[in-house]
């Protein structure tokens, strides 16, 4: 695409053992931490050439164009590694409901602990 | 603690074959992602009693209590799980730098791609 900067190369990137990165997925106007799910060096690239978060499904064993059944595309906004490289950060425009569930994000209502007053 | 709320135990937490979950960490109020870290059962149960953030490194595989050396300390605002219990996101309020480079956030400074037009 031409429409890109490239700060860092992706060839940075360290992948697990397994060959996969987490990332994490955030609306990038809200600020909601929208889901986690996985990538390996294919779906980066396909990440980055189609503008939208390709993931390696780890439970199917196959590559995973979010959205493609539900029409709940994340159009990338921006892509990030962190200090050690080896976790992404997707900052997206979601389409609809990030979660399979049909909730806005995968973190709706499990909340484990909360502090009364911050 | 006595100010706490809690919707779903703990015990629903699904750790990986290495008993680890990842967990991403974000600032309450900007919504900054400020860095992705791991915790075992041990580590979860001793964040939600002390109120602040404890992890397992996994490089010098033992207990870290974030900010116990630099005082940059994540005060724990609220704990949630996603949809199918693998991974954690904890909002906390961080004093000072979230990363051990100095940074805020550990995905300061290291772009792998952005849209020039959202």
């Amino acid at each position: 695409m031409s429409d890109t900067v490239e700060t860092v190369d992706v060839a940075h990137i360290r992948y697990d053992a397994r060959g996969l990165v987490p990332v994490v997925v955030q609306q990038f106007d809200s600020g909601e931490v929208l889901m986690v799910a996985w990538m390996n060096a294919e779906t980066v690239r396909l990440t980055l050439d189609e503008g939208r978060t390709v993931f390696w499904s780890r439970s199917r064993g196959e590559i995973w164009r979010k959205g493609e059944t539900s029409g709940h595309v994340q159009r990338l906004v921006s892509l990030d590694m962190d200090c050690d490289g080896d976790t992404l950060l997707a900052r997206v425009d979601q389409t609809g409901a990030a979660c399979h569930t049909g909730t806005r994000t995968c973190f709706t209502g499990r909340r484990l602990w909360e502090r009364d007053e911050v």
